[in-house]
């Protein structure tokens, strides 16, 4: 057998002005190869580059230099090994007989657009009307206006009273912007360094994805003032913020569409509105929505007067919220592949594109992710976002492994070997770069909590806490995770935040806190690479890797763990620090040894002799 | 077991006018699942619509419609399959645990771009200094000018001359495009009715990628008025006829670079030159160029003068030959993935979208392919052509499988399983519309010729010719492989071609002859789907299918090949014709048994009893 090692991090890649110098370690029993090769692509077409090999101990390092002065931003490569009569691939998928797909090659990006800070946080997604409440009194009371979309007058409850089923997107809480400001000292002590706010613009529902206003943070949250007040708030708490920013359609009371004749010049009503483009009507009158709900009429992106207000023009909406006073750090940006041109996803890629371009002319540093409940890797390869919510590359397989239902909520049976083969698939058509700023959850405001999925097994949540902030990508908390709130699907996963102690799950808190310190702390677990050491049934162990500081993760389902893991420089011989979890690990000359307690999650670190 | 059949073609899709009627044909001793799901993406989100299961003998099939009132051109869905505690999905890969990859399921564009001609053609590559002499007095002498880029003038060989080495560029052995059209009997007969010739516009070297004037014909090949002869000619066959696109960049001679003053104005010796612009200058006033060729300039596409030149203004060159009086059928498109800005391939994919909607505002049936010896999919996924030289899924994996070499003429060993995953992996990542429009070849004029690369093994030139007209994907023989023509690589692949038909390989001829006709007769292998049904070691079956017409093919690389195939959807009972080869089909209840000599490729036709 063959092994070699390479993640595209220190010291594997060492970075110089010029070039990349690129190191991969072999080992093996079989013979090595006569000649080992780095494969590239500086101007896109192949290049291979012999490697020089160097003996170090029983391994073998090969290097190589790749130039940094032709060829675009994103560096792929692979490696070649060739005998007299064969040859083999090594990728971020392992060995393959053919070379790896284009795409799903080591790539660095370099230099790259993605914002250097994303990958240091640690994100706290907040539903503003249940987290917190400040308790002024602009937000909504009982009968404050009436909510055309859902024909009656919308609701205020109590912070404790139960949600119901019947009218979810018409009741309020009284959650505030003002209400997250008292509670930074809150999340800060949790280790939360940026928020995730769903929308905050004038909308008629209390989740606001039906905009009114995309110009007002809506009145009964606070207004402006209050986005003004929570910025300069999270900037003295040194905590970023980003908007949820929903342009694949607006509410059907947005003075655009104005369905229900609130003022006039609409184009739900009249043809001849000056709004009429910005939304595709049916040769029989009829609009062109999202999904069905007439609510929510679909914008078209083939009108100008869209793509100026959403982008284009200088005081455009994106550009808008990326200043002064409100400074925004980027956005989210709601079902992002949806959004296009005559009530289509046509020209979505175009319009995206400009999207993008419109944000990083503001901002460099701005953080664009799009929702993506599917793949996202046809829109980040495309390079229209930094990174993207991703459902696809960790939430829905930590789910199907963990809890054992889909997307859907179907039954799925995966063992740990298909479920890193899925993540590991997913993540080497992204680059590095992406990969560290792709946005992981565990779930959000349009799944059931991840606690209550797991139904008889809430032991569990602790390993997917523990993945949540181990695994690469930046690590983002939905608001109450934290503490065991519990919750099916929407809208029961948007209970408001129980601020009363006493009903907080105190030890999973303590390991959220643990962790997001453990993460503070560790290079590796922000920047390094990530790769499975053993997956096998129940049994899913990885190591996170940069420079010389590496961390060994592992979780176990069910049933107990043994596994042995042979030395290499992904493994170095030398002390494993326990920092997390009841696992054991016993030293030997030629490999480290792990016992795994049934649902447990251990992280070791580990240190030279 | 559980297996299940589908192929994007009927009777798997029946085409109406507002939807697509699916179907799935399902088997297995296990339970089959309690539901079956069409999972598709209308507006780039997940449906799972289901399936309506009605029993046929021992088969169940499944039965949805798929919209085509909402949604893209591109149709993408897999098929979910549902147990009480678990699932599997089915793509053009097979069964997996996880969904596939939104760029790997059965993918159909409608309506589509792509020109519904394409598929239907036999196409013959022409290099044309080297094919065919007409005799005419206008072709190049000895001396006839001076070769600057070798700095000699240029060489006239007789016909039967060997080529040498030296001089490659600069030999010339007197072909012409009136040669090509006395050879159009002999293309005709030969089955061949479409026409792809490497460049043939003004350039001083033999082989013309260094172009000098994109708007005249070589007037040493006969210049623009033989090009309408060939059309006219052509047009009389009823052949079409795709000419070959160089635009990353000139030759040194052409008037914007100049780079030997022969005339006043270019931009190499002049910094204040009008083209300067056109061209990518570093500091220090060296050019960049095409892989270190400092006599290929690159053309610098942020230049709007070369956008205009190449695809923009009203008389761009790729505008200009798709008008009358030469009305070409399409583009082959040189080095399509490097070509880009400020000397880099930076702005690739923007450029080539402008490029591909210039030729088909000319012509919306127009090809458009481009040349990548590397993964096409980035390219063809993004819908900047409507197919590519397919190198990487075809000319590749068989050359491999076959002879057992890779893209560097290093050696590979392949079996019959990896090089069917390959090719249907690679394949997975593109749609069925653009499978049946990909340009599929055995080598080319940058290629040592495949008969060459058998070295010890020329009877296998038969299986790779069987395989070349039964694969999905259109087939181009490079001139001259059909008669037996060798030569190593570039440019020994080159050799003029021996009009004298004792020299040629009669049997080849023959079977190319048979094969192209067996093309002509068969929707299925125009227009089918293509499958494996078995790939083990040296034995490689598969089917080609479309309504009831179904044809079966088998490859057996080395020894005998034995393997017993059941009946199923795909393999339906009743009578198969050999139509070419020497394998033996042997009909039982259940299934068909097939024996295949060594170096073998056999064709059956089935037809009911």
């Amino acid at each position: 057998m063959l092994f070699a090692w390479h993640l595209p991090v220190p010291p594997y890649v060492r970075y110089h002005a010029d070039h990349l110098e690129i190191r991969l370690w072999v080992q093996g029993d079989d013979e090595l190869p006569q000649q080992v090769m780095l494969r590239c692509e500086p101007d896109n077409e192949e290049w291979l580059l012999t490697m020089q090999p160097e003996k170090q101990g029983s391994f073998t390092c090969y290097q190589a230099d790749l130039t940094l002065l032709a060829g675009e931003a994103v560096r792929r490569y692979c490696f070649k090994f060739l005998w007299n009569d064969r040859q083999q691939w090594f990728g971020p998928q392992g060995f393959s007989v053919v070379p790896p797909a284009q795409v799903e090659q080591f790539a660095i990006e370099i230099p790259t657009q993605s914002p250097e800070w994303v990958a240091d946080q640690v994100f706290y997604q907040i539903f503003p009307d249940r987290f917190a409440a400040s308790g002024q009194d602009h937000t909504v009371k009982n009968d404050s206006y009436y909510h055309h979309a859902v024909q009656r007058k919308v609701i205020r409850k109590e912070w404790d009273e139960p949600l119901t089923e019947e009218n979810a997107s018409s009741t309020f809480y009284g959650g505030d912007l003002d209400g997250i400001v008292e509670r930074l000292p809150y999340l800060q002590e949790l280790g939360v360094t940026a928020l995730y706010l769903n929308p905050i613009f004038t909308a008629p529902s209390n989740h606001k994805y039906d905009t009114e206003d995309y110009y007002q943070v809506d009145p009964y949250l606070g207004g402006n003032d209050a986005l003004v007040r929570l910025r300069e708030a999270t900037q003295e708490f040194g905590m970023r913020l980003i908007l949820d920013g929903v342009f694949n359609h607006t509410g059907d009371t947005h003075p655009w569409f104005d369905r229900y004749q609130q003022r006039t010049g609409g184009a739900f009503y009249d043809p001849a509105s000056p709004h009429r483009m910005r939304f595709t009507f049916t040769a029989d009158g009829r609009v062109l929505d999202w999904k069905g709900n007439a609510t929510l009429p679909k914008l078209d992106f083939s009108s100008q007067a869209v793509v100026d207000s959403v982008y284009q023009a200088d005081d455009s909406i994106l550009r808008h919220w990326l200043r002064e006073p409100y400074q925004i750090d980027g956005w989210r940006l709601d079902v992002v592949h949806m959004l296009g041109e005559g009530g289509t996803a046509r020209g979505n890629l175009h319009h995206l594109a400009g999207m993008y371009r419109a944000v990083k002319n503001e901002n460099p540093q701005a953080y664009v992710f799009g929702e993506h409940f599917g793949d996202a890797r046809r829109w980040l390869q495309a390079g229209v976002e930094d990174g993207a919510m991703n459902y696809m590359g960790f939430a829905l397989p930590v789910r199907s492994f963990l809890a054992g239902v889909d997307v859907a909520y179907q039954p799925i049976q995966l063992d740990a070997q298909q479920c890193v083969e899925w993540m590991n698939g997913y993540r080497a058509g992204l680059s590095h770069t992406q990969q560290l700023a792709m946005f992981n959850q565990l779930d959000s405001h349009d799944t059931a909590r991840f606690l209550t999925l797991l139904a008889d097994k809430p032991q569990r949540m602790r390993m997917a806490l523990v993945w949540l902030f181990t695994w690469i990508g930046v690590p983002c908390l939905y608001y109450g995770d934290e503490i065991g709130l519990d919750g099916g699907n929407d809208p029961f996963c948007r209970k408001t935040f129980p601020w009363d102690e006493s009903r907080w799950d105190g030890d999973l808190l303590a390991l959220t806190q643990q962790m997001a310190a453990l993460r503070h702390q560790s290079t590796a677990l922000r920047r390094g690479g990530c790769m499975a050491v053993h997956a096998r049934a129940d049994t899913l162990v990885f190591v996170r890797q940069y420079e010389d500081e590496t961390l060994l993760v592992a979780l176990q389902r069910e049933g107990k763990g043994r596994c042995v893991l042979p030395h290499s420089p992904i493994l170095p011989a030398g002390c494993w620090e326990n920092v997390v979890g009841e696992g054991k690990l016993v030293r030997e000359a030629d490999y480290i040894e792990l016992t795994l307690p049934t649902e447990s999650a251990t992280v070791w670190r580990w240190a030279a002799v």
